[in-house]
C-alpha cells in the first residue's frame, strides 16, 4: 500500500468549532457513523493510509460527545473540527458541515457552535430584530408582512396593491418570490412604481412601511437589482438562497452600498428538511444558517397552513432565531404559508410578539376593501 | 373578498416547457397535488380571487397528462408552464420547477422538457463527452480520474501525488472537493505546483492528462480561481454547486476567458435525492440539471461503494447524461465513492465505456508504488 503524508506542523491554532449530528441508528451503527463523519467530512481518505500525525490529530474531525438523543430515538454526536479547514469561507464551512455526508442517509445536522474566532469571520445580520423594529417604528407587537402577487399582474397593478397594503398599516411589503424580471412586470419598473406607491402611502399615514423587492437573480444580478432597489427607495430586499446559493445572501447583507434589511425565502430548500432523519434541522436552516448568512428575517411555512411543518419544528425555528449565537444578531421568524384571520389567535399565542406574520391570500378574503382588510388585521394583532 | 387582475394581454408567446412530477399518493390526492402544483409554482394565490383571464389561462401551470407511475406506485403528472414566467433566468427556472413545492412532501421532480426556445437560453456543456475525449485523446475506453487528497497535505505533497497519477496514465486529476484555500495548502501555490507536475509528467509520457483544481469559493471567488487555474495551466475545474449555487457552475462553463471543462461535485446536495418520494430524481439532478448548468461531467457516488445509491438510480443518471436534450451536449457520468480494483469488472460491465471512473483511496491500496498502481488500473480498463 501507499501511505501519504509525512510533513509535520500544519500551523493549526487548536481552535475548533463543533457540529451536533443526529444519527438515526442503533448504538453500534451510530458510533460507526460518528467516526465515519470525522473522516468523510475532512480527509475523505482511508485512515490507515495516512501516515502523518499532524493530519490525524489536526485535520480529522473529533468526536467530543456521543449520547442517546433527547427524543429517545437514535443518538447524537458532537464532532469538532479545526477552524482552519474552513479556509474561513462560507462555501467550505458548509462543505465541512454537511458536504459528502448529505449523501449518506440518517444523518441530520442539528446545530453548529462556531466559537468566537470562526463566527468573527461573518458579519451576520445587519439589522436583526431590533434594527427592523427601529426602521419600522414598531415596538410592541408582531410586524405584519404582505406579499405582492399574483405573478402576471403588471407593475402598475402590483403598485396599486402595495399602496393599499401600506395605507392599511402593513409594515413590510414583499414581492412574491416568483416575481423576477419577467416581461409582464419588469424588475426596474416594478420597483420604481411600488416604492413610490409605498412612499406616498407613508406620507399620508405617517407610517414607515418598507417595500422589499425580490432580488433573486442569476450571476451578480442579485447585487445589481439590490443597488437599483436601494436607489429607487426600496426599504429592504428578499432573496431565495436555495436558488442563488447561501453566499449570495451573505454578500447582499454585507454590502455597505446596499445596506438594506434582507428577508430570506426558503424556495427550493424544502428537501433539506423533508426527512426527519436526514438533512438539516429546521432550526439549523432557518435559524443558525439564516443568521450566519446575514438574513434579518427568515420566512418559513407555519404549522396549520398549507405546508407540512409541525408546531415542534416551528418552535425550533423560533428558538434558533432568538438564542445567543456569538455576535450574530437575533432575527425575526417570519411564519407564513396559509395564515388567516381565523388562525390569528393561535398564531399570536404560539409566536408571541417577536415575529413577522406573513399573510398572502388571507388578506384578500376578508372583504372588498383591501385597505380595510389590512386595518382589521393590524387591529387584531395590536390588541394582543 | 378582493379580486385581483383585470388587464388582459401578457404578451405570452404560447410556448411552454413541461415538468414531470412523481406524486406519491392515492389517485384523488395525487390529482389534487397536481392541480395544486399548477398554482403553487406560479401565482401562489387563491385561484378564486384571480379575476384576470390572461393570468388564469397564461400564467397558471397546466396539467398536460396524469397517469399511474410506471413503477406501479403513485402517479405521474406532466405540468406545463409558459416559458416567459422563467424570465429566462436559471434561478427563476429552478423556482418554477421546485421552489415552494420542495416544502411539500411526496412530490419528486422526475424530468424537465425545456423545448428549443427555453433550452436556447442556455449554452450548456462546453465540451461534453466528445470534447473531453478530444482534450484527453482517449477514444476507446472509460476515462480515469484520481483525486488529490487528503486535506492537510502541502501543495508540494499534493503535486507529488499529481505527478505520479499523471505518470501512471490517469486522464483527469482533480482536487478533492475539500481543498479550498486553506493556509496549509493555499489555492494558488497548489494549482501552480500541481499543474507543473502534471505538465512534466505529460512531457515524459506524451500523454494529455488534465489537472482540475477545485474552484468552489465564496462570492465571485470561483471565477477568480478559475482564471488563475487557467493561467497556471490547469486543464479544467471542479465546482460544488450545492455550495455555490447552481448558477455559479453555469457562469464557469459559459465564461470564454476561462473556457475549461467543468466537473460537477455533489457536496451538500444529498438531501435532494435522499427520499425516494420527495426531492429531485437522480437523473434530474446529475443529468438534466448538470447539463443545463454546463457541467461536462457529473460526479456521483456509485452503487457498491460507501454511499447509498442503488443500481437503478445510477442507471437513471447514466441515461440522463446521454439522452437527447435539445442542443445540450451529452456529458460523462463520473461514478466514484468507493471504487476498487475488485469492483472494476462489475463497473465496466455496468457503465460501459461512456464514463469517467473516479478512484480515490482504492488507488493507494494496490501496492507501494503509486505510479504502478495507476498503470494496473489503466491496463485493467484498457483491456475491457
Amino acid at each position: 500500500v501507499t501511505r501519504v503524508g509525512g510533513a509535520e506542523g500544519l500551523g493549526l491554532s487548536g481552535e475548533r468549532f463543533s457540529v451536533t449530528y443526529a444519527l438515526a441508528a442503533d448504538e453500534p451503527t451510530a458510533r460507526e457513523m460518528a467516526a465515519d463523519i470525522c473522516i468523510e467530512q475532512t480527509v475523505e481518505f482511508p485512515q490507515d493510509l495516512i501516515a502523518s500525525r499532524s493530519i490525524r490529530e489536526g485535520i480529522f474531525g473529533r468526536i467530543e460527545t456521543f449520547r442517546a438523543a433527547g427524543s429517545g430515538e437514535g443518538f447524537e454526536a458532537v464532532v469538532s473540527y479545526a477552524v482552519e479547514i474552513t479556509g474561513y469561507e462560507l462555501t467550505q464551512l458548509l462543505n465541512v458541515l454537511f458536504g459528502n455526508i448529505s449523501i449518506k442517509p440518517h444523518i441530520r445536522v442539528q446545530r453548529i457552535d462556531l466559537g468566537a474566532t470562526l463566527a468573527g469571520k461573518f458579519r451576520g445580520p445587519r439589522f436583526g430584530r431590533q434594527g427592523l423594529r427601529a426602521l419600522t417604528a414598531v415596538q410592541d407587537r408582531v410586524l405584519l408582512c404582505a406579499a405582492l402577487k399574483p405573478m402576471g399582474l403588471s407593475a402598475a397593478e402590483l403598485a396599486d396593491l402595495a399602496g393599499k397594503f401600506a395605507l392599511g398599516g402593513i409594515d413590510l411589503i414583499k414581492d412574491d418570490h416568483g416575481l423576477a424580471d419577467q416581461a409582464f412586470s419588469p424588475f426596474e419598473e416594478r420597483v420604481k412604481r411600488c416604492a413610490e406607491a409605498v412612499a406616498r402611502a407613508n406620507e399620508r399615514t405617517g407610517g414607515r412601511c418598507l417595500y422589499l423587492p425580490n432580488v433573486t437573480a442569476d450571476g451578480d444580478g442579485f447585487l445589481h437589482r439590490a443597488v437599483i432597489a436601494r436607489a429607487e427607495g426600496a426599504g429592504g430586499v428578499v432573496i431565495s438562497p436555495g436558488l442563488t446559493g447561501f453566499d449570495a445572501m451573505r454578500r447582499l447583507a454585507d454590502d455597505d452600498e446596499i445596506g438594506l434589511p434582507v428577508l430570506y425565502h426558503p424556495a427550493f430548500q424544502g428537501s433539506f428538511v423533508t426527512s426527519p432523519r436526514s438533512g438539516l434541522a429546521h432550526g439549523m436552516l432557518f435559524g443558525q444558517l439564516a443568521r450566519l448568512c446575514g438574513a434579518d428575517g427568515a420566512i418559513f411555512p407555519s404549522y396549520g397552513g398549507r405546508f407540512s411543518f409541525t408546531r415542534e419544528q416551528c418552535r425550533e425555528i423560533v428558538e434558533s432565531t432568538g438564542e445567543p449565537m456569538e455576535h450574530l444578531k437575533r432575527i425575526f421568524p417570519c411564519p407564513g404559508g396559509g395564515m388567516t384571520m381565523e388562525s390569528m389567535d393561535d398564531m399570536l399565542d404560539f409566536y408571541g410578539r417577536e415575529a413577522v406574520f406573513l399573510m398572502g391570500g388571507g388578506l384578500f378574503r376578508l372583504g372588498k376593501d383591501l385597505v380595510k382588510n389590512c386595518r382589521s388585521l393590524l387591529e387584531r394583532v395590536s390588541g394582543a
